[in-house]
């Protein structure tokens, strides 16, 4: 997969791609479109095996076509790949290719830009805008078994760097300076240093390390855990306060090594926790053991939350339950090429689970005063229930 | 600017969100508009000094909002901070507060996804449609002396770690080796580990580390210069190869530490370097010095350009200008919350110059088979020229 091959990346890819467009194209039709045209980094990523700077057109029939501004970035042979300077040039080339003009046209309202939407539609003037965004998080909520191969390889090297992790620190360091010591493990261990998101309430740096009271400052994103960081510009995670005996400290660093990525998060003790800690630690891991159970397809979403929520509540934790001076309504998500994928694990959600979604489901307690516990795994959903690609000691470990 | 006083940030912050807000309302006016309501995350910090949840509404009259999802992450006391559960909520507390509806109403279209802008739009359904992000473009192309002062603080910070860089190499290292422990270095400097950009072209981790061939992978971002990357899905920056006896390494790291950040970049060389390679770094470091005298307010930005290139040109240097195999026609851009703000500095580029813009300017060269050179500052504009707010050694530094 290094990139100084890049041109040898397309055949290799060919049939990974195939499969994909065997998800898409009954999608497109379910959907009701003709087509749909993609320019976002995610999904031009996932439908070209490689970002590249341009386009790419699928329509129901099945024929996609890439169209590359700089094509000299990207070495692929075929008629599928057609250099173009600006997307208005696209529907002549679709004509030139035989390609019917769609009627209704799907583009990523939610990826995109308003201009550069409103760009892609001037260019089909007579075309019905549909949402591509919404077609493209289906068909990336399962994997194939090539992107389920990479992922499993994200986990091996995210758990290698963990497992490092009680080597790392030192007494009287700061959250960030711990941080900042796991980042670098993670690198060496081949992490890209960059964490692909969607939307716009998920900016962290390469993840998020929070001890003590910090565990309870709430976020203005949408992650699990809060934190207060340590700049109003980024207010998430560490925020350089020294962690101190009797506080654990969470540890939910990036699992991205391939453009896939894993979820994991574990918590390690500064010295001894007050048992309420340990309680909780131990009910996130309980949670877990039922859901992979639970978790087949064919089992609606809210059902996994439902599950969770009651054992919560026959613990008498609810008021620890995903923080606790703000809670959210939330116990995992999809993962994939982004970290925040479909579907997210909520109350409401009536997505049936389906065979090869992955999915990163984090039941954690935020307790005040000593700071966040619970396991976060990322699992592929199989017939038998979940299959864990994260497998790393869920203990609480004690750093000193 | 610890976070945790969030408390205290906004009474500190006031006048200064006064001066922003200063200059932002005769742009609203310029643009015929009646009122802008902000969303993104780089718009929200700007006009609150801090990022949250919600949303950002100031009107031509200088009535200044903000509306807050989540308010417990916002701590501010005064009538200006409205809590709202969603923004179908704006209008009712708008009419509460007296004040009129916008019948032109500016939104973020250029930074807020299509589906955000129709969301917001169907709230004022009978307000005209403007363009927000270029109206706080134009805001933020100038910096408060607040601004400045975090810049000059990034610079400082940037500069104390770039002057470890040396101690850092080891012989056969990589270059991903060498740029981890740089990003160790400059996150233990205060570093946020984040990167904020706009748009969708410019994904990269922490910065770019080129050396040798790699530094002639032609990108399919917007950065100055390309660099394959590790991998198909973020190819930019450094590629894993071995850096060698005759590579130049051309260092282009991250500069956030507070929110704003410096652009800068240096050139280290394994051993002897053919002149050529010396000869066009040279060149880069005497199109500085002429531009630092020439950019006075006033000054058309393409001049800065053609100036530049008319150097180059004389010294016949032109087909390693800003690349080799693919080149850019541009030598640098604005700089502060964003890396690439508003001006980039191209041949047509006919925006004048103002006192208080800051400029990253990077005249670059690539050498084929050794590796790119050439300086990158960042600078504040004055009457007097363009002050440096990275003034750090330029000349070529050996590792060995």
């Amino acid at each position: 997969m290094q990139n100084k091959d890049i041109q040898l990346i397309m055949p290799e890819l060919r049939s990974e791609i195939g499969l994909r467009l065997q998800k898409l194209l009954p999608l497109i039709g379910e959907a009701g479109l003709d087509a749909v045209l993609l320019a976002s980094n995610a999904n031009v990523f996932y439908m070209a095996g490689r970002f590249f700077r341009g386009y790419v057109y699928v329509n129901r029939e099945g024929r996609l076509i890439f169209f590359l501004i700089r094509p000299n970035c990207f070495h692929a042979d075929g008629e599928e790949v057609i250099a173009i300077r600006k997307p208005e040039l696209i529907p002549a080339a679709l004509q030139q290719l035989g390609i019917a003009m769609p009627e209704k046209l799907g583009l990523e309202t939610e990826a995109l830009s308003y201009s550069d939407v409103e760009r892609l539609r001037r260019i089909f003037p007579d075309a019905q805008l549909g949402n591509a965004s919404e077609v493209m998080k289906k068909c990336r909520m399962t994997k194939t078994p090539f992107e389920l191969r990479l992922m499993r390889e994200d986990g091996q090297h995210q758990m290698a760097a963990y497992s490092k992790i009680s080597r790392l620190y030192k007494r009287d360091m700061t959250d960030v300076e711990l941080q900042v010591e796991i980042e670098r493990i993670l690198r060496l261990e081949g992490n890209l240093g960059f964490l692909r998101t969607s939307g716009n309430l998920m900016e962290i740096n390469l993840g998020s390390v929070i001890s003590g009271e910090n565990a309870d400052a709430p976020s203005p994103y949408d992650f699990a855990m809060g934190g207060a960081g340590v700049s109003p510009a980024l207010p998430c995670g560490a925020n350089g306060d020294i962690m101190k005996t009797g506080q654990t400290v969470m540890i939910d660093m990036n699992g991205c090594f391939n453009g896939w990525q894993t979820d994991m998060t574990r918590v390690w003790t500064i010295g001894d926790v007050p048992p309420l800690a340990r309680v909780a630690h131990e009910c996130s891991r309980r949670i877990l053991r039922e859901l992979e159970k639970l978790a087949r397809p064919g089992v609606e979403v809210c059902e996994l939350y439902e599950r969770a929520h009651a054992i919560v509540e026959e613990e008498g934790l609810e008021s620890y339950f995903m923080g606790h001076r703000q809670q959210a309504a939330f116990i995992g998500h999809g993962v994939g090429i982004e970290l925040n994928e479909a579907p997210a694990i909520t109350p409401k959600c009536r997505v049936k689970l389906l065979e090869n979604m992955t999915l990163a489901i984090e039941p954690k307690f935020v307790i005040p005063g000593v700071g966040a516990v619970g396991v976060e795994n990322t699992y592929v959903v199989t017939p038998d229930g979940l299959d864990n690609m994260t497998p790393f000691p869920e203990e609480l470990t004690d750093l000193l």
